[in-house]
C-alpha cells in the first residue's frame, strides 16, 4: 500500500534516527525536509500502547527558529495575532502564524527563553524564511537562525514516571504549557510540558546533536518497566484528540478562525502583527467556514492523502483533510472545514471518499 | 532497505500523479511538501532509458514563486547576485537565492514573462515565505503567490522529435533556457528548453491542474514508438551530470562561490541584492572550499544520507553529500565539497563512507 522513499541527504537524520532505527520504525513521513516516523509496530498497536503507557518520540523535525537580540519580542509579535504582553519566560505559548493577508504560515510552539531570546517551535514550512525576510525587511535588532535543537518528546500516561526518573522528581511539577531547566549528563536542556498527544507527556529540547543518543537511550533503559516503547505521533490519537496538522487539515489558504484558532488571536490588541488589518473584519463577523470533527459511517475509510468533498444534496460545503478507523470509537473520525450552514452540531452531511460516498455526521467537539 | 513513506494530503500529489502511479512508480522522495518519484523499473534501468530514449517526468514539485506588479523586476534583482539587467522577456536564467548573509536559500530558474511579471521555478525550500517577507518589509508594489502551475518534463536524446509531435514543429526551434508559448488543445503553456538531466529536453509550465492528466497522456500515446516512458530525476545521471541538488550539495550554509556558482554571480554589479554586501569580499578573493566532482574506488557506495567526510592525513578538509555507482564510468561518482588545499585536479584524498574509508580523487570536471 505505501510507497517506498527514497533517502537521501536533503531528508534530513536527526539525531535520534539510530535509535529509531533500532527500535524496528516501519514507516516516515518528510517534516520540515526531516525524516519523522509514523509507525513502530502497527499504526493501531502504537495508538494502544500510546493510550496506555509512555512512549518516547523523535520529533527532531519540530524545528526551531530563534529569535535573539533587542527586537526579539517586537519581531515575536509581529508574527501572530496572539496578544504577547502577558508571556513570561518559562511559558509556551500555542502561536497562530500568519503572512499579511491573515492566512496561516505555521501553527508552531513559542517558548520564551528570556525577554530578549525566543524559540518557536514549528510545524512543517520553512518559518524560518519569512522570519528572516520581515526580519531583514523591517531592519530588526535581532539575529533569526536555526540552532542546533532537537525536541524528543516523552507522551503517555507514564510519562511523569518516567520522566522523574532521569530528569529528577521536580520535573513533575511542571504545569501545562509551562518550561524549566534540567540537566541530564552535564547538559541543560529546556524541558516542557507539552507535546502532539492527548495523552500528556514532556518535550525536551535537547541543544547538541551529540547529546541525542544518550538521552535516548537512558530513556529507554529508565522506562523498561514502564514498558516504554519507541512512538511516534499517532494518526488515529491525533485525529481523535482534534490534533490540527498544518499541511494537512490547514494551509496558508486558511485564516486562524477558520480553524477554529480564533480563541489564539486577539486581534485588537496584538498591535504589530503583519496580518492584523487582514484579520480584523473575521474576528468581528467570523469565519464562514471552520474546522470541525467529522464522523464518518461505515466500514475503515482509506488513507486521505487529497481532500474529500463534503455535499450536501449534492452541493459542496466543505472538505476533510484527515481520516481513519477510530478502534476506540468504533467510527471512522475525520477532521474536516464545512460551511457555516452545515456546522452545527449533528449536521448531516456526505463525504465523498475514493471508495465511494459516505453518510456523516459534523460535531464541535472531538473525540476526548 | 528503503523505508516506507506514509501518505497524507501534507505530501501534495501533483497533477500528474494518477499518470505517475499508472506507469508503476517504486519510489518517491518528498520535494515543496510534494510527491516526486525517484524510480519506475530500476534506477540503472531508467538511467540506461533516460540517455537513449525519451522521458516524461512528473516534476510538478518544481512549484512557481510567482512575482507580478510595478516592483517585481526590483524584487526579483533583491533575490539574487545575478545582473538581470539584460534579461529578456522569453529567458530563463538560472538564479542562486541569497540571504542577507549570502547563504544559498534556493537555486531554481526564473522565467521572465513579461516586464512585470516573473516566474521562480524553485528547488526545495520554500522560498515563497522569504519572497512574501523581503516585499512585505519593504512595501513593495508586487503580488506574491504560488500559482496553479505544475512543471512536466520532456527529457531525453528523443525529446525534440516526442515535443514535435505533440506542439508542432515549432518548439524545436527554441534555444537553450528560452521558452516561448504553445498550445495544446486549448490552452497555451509556456514551454522552455531546460531540464534536470545533461541529455537535453524541455520543460512544459502546466497550468490548471485539470490539464495535467490530458498532456501526460498525450505525450505518452505520441510518443509510443520512441519507447517513451515515465521518468525523473535520474540520481545516476544528475551527479555524472554535475547537476547540484538544494539540500543536498548545498544548503543556507553555503555561499553560491563555494557551489561553483560564482559564474552565475555579478556581484559589483547586481545593485539591489540583498546578499551583495556579504559576497562582494567572497566574490573578490574566492571561497576556499568548493564544489567539486569525486571519484571514490572500489565497489559500488551505498546511499549518501548524510554528509561523508573527506580526510587527508586523518584531517578532514571536506565532504561528500551525493555519490552513487556510475556503470557507464565503472566507478562511484560523487559531489561533494573540498578545502582549497586539496580541490585540485586529481588530489588524492579518502572518503569515510558508513562502509569504511575509501581512496578518492578530486576532479574539477563531472562526467558529461
Amino acid at each position: 500500500m505505501s510507497p517506498l522513499l527514497s533517502v537521501s541527504r536533503r531528508l534530513r537524520r536527526t539525531p535520534f534516527s539510530d535509535g529509531v532505527e533500532a527500535a524496528g520504525v516501519k514507516g516516515y513521513t518528510i517534516y520540515n525536509h526531516m525524516l519523522l516516523p509514523t509507525v513502530f509496530r502497527s499504526v493501531e498497536e502504537d495508538y494502544h500502547h500510546l493510550k496506555t503507557a509512555v512512549q518516547v518520540w523523535d520529533v527532531a523535525c519540530e524545528r526551531q527558529v530563534e529569535l535573539r537580540g533587542p527586537d526579539a519580542g517586537r519581531l515575536m509579535q509581529m508574527l501572530t495575532p496572539r496578544d504577547l504582553r502577558g508571556m513570561m519566560p518559562g511559558q509556551c505559548y500555542y502561536v497562530p502564524i500568519v503572512d499579511e493577508t491573515g492566512g496561516m504560515l505555521n501553527d508552531p510552539v513559542a517558548l520564551k527563553i528570556s525577554e530578549d531570546r525566543y524559540w518557536i517551535s514549528i510545524a512543517d514550512s520553512d518559518l524560518l524564511f519569512w522570519v528572516k525576510g520581515i526580519a531583514f525587511g523591517y531592519r530588526l535588532d535581532v539575529l533569526v537562525d536555526e540552532p542546533d535543537v532537537s525536541p524528543l518528546a516523552v507522551q503517555g500516561p507514564q510519562a511523569d514516571a518516567l520522566m522523574e526518573r532521569v530528569f529528577g522528581h521536580d520535573v513533575t511539577n511542571l504545569r501545562f504549557f509551562r518550561f524549566g531547566w534540567f540537566d541530564f549528563e552535564g547538559n541543560t536542556f529546556a524541558v516542557a510540558r507539552s507535546g502532539y498527544s492527548r495523552q500528556g507527556g514532556f518535550e525536551i529540547y535537547v541543544e547538541g546533536h551529540q547529546n541525542g543518543m544518550p538521552l535516548w537511550n537512558a530513556l529507554m533503559e529508565a522506562g523498561r518497566d514502564l514498558d516504554v516503547r519507541a512512538g511516534c505521533p499517532n494518526l488515529i490519537e491525533r485525529i481523535e484528540g482534534g490534533l490540527l496538522s498544518y499541511g494537512n487539515d490547514m494551509t496558508r489558504d486558511n485564516t486562524p478562525h477558520e480553524c477554529g484558532l480564533g480563541k489564539f488571536c486577539n486581534t485588537q490588541t496584538a498591535i504589530g502583527c503583519v496580518g492584523r488589518d487582514a484579520l480584523l473584519r473575521v474576528a468581528k463577523e467570523g469565519p464562514i467556514r471552520q474546522i470541525r470533527a467529522i464522523a464518518i459511517e461505515g466500514s475503515a475509510v482509506p488513507p486521505c492523502t487529497a481532500p474529500w468533498p463534503v455535499t450536501v444534496n449534492g452541493r459542496k460545503v466543505g472538505q476533510i483533510t484527515s481520516a481513519t478507523w477510530s478502534p476506540d470509537h468504533k467510527t471512522n473520525v475525520a477532521i474536516g472545514m464545512v460551511r457555516m450552514d452545515h456546522w452545527d452540531e449533528g449536521a448531516r452531511v456526505v463525504v465523498e471518499t475514493p471508495d465511494g460516498a459516505r453518510q456523516a455526521s459534523v460535531h464541535e467537539k472531538f473525540w476526548y
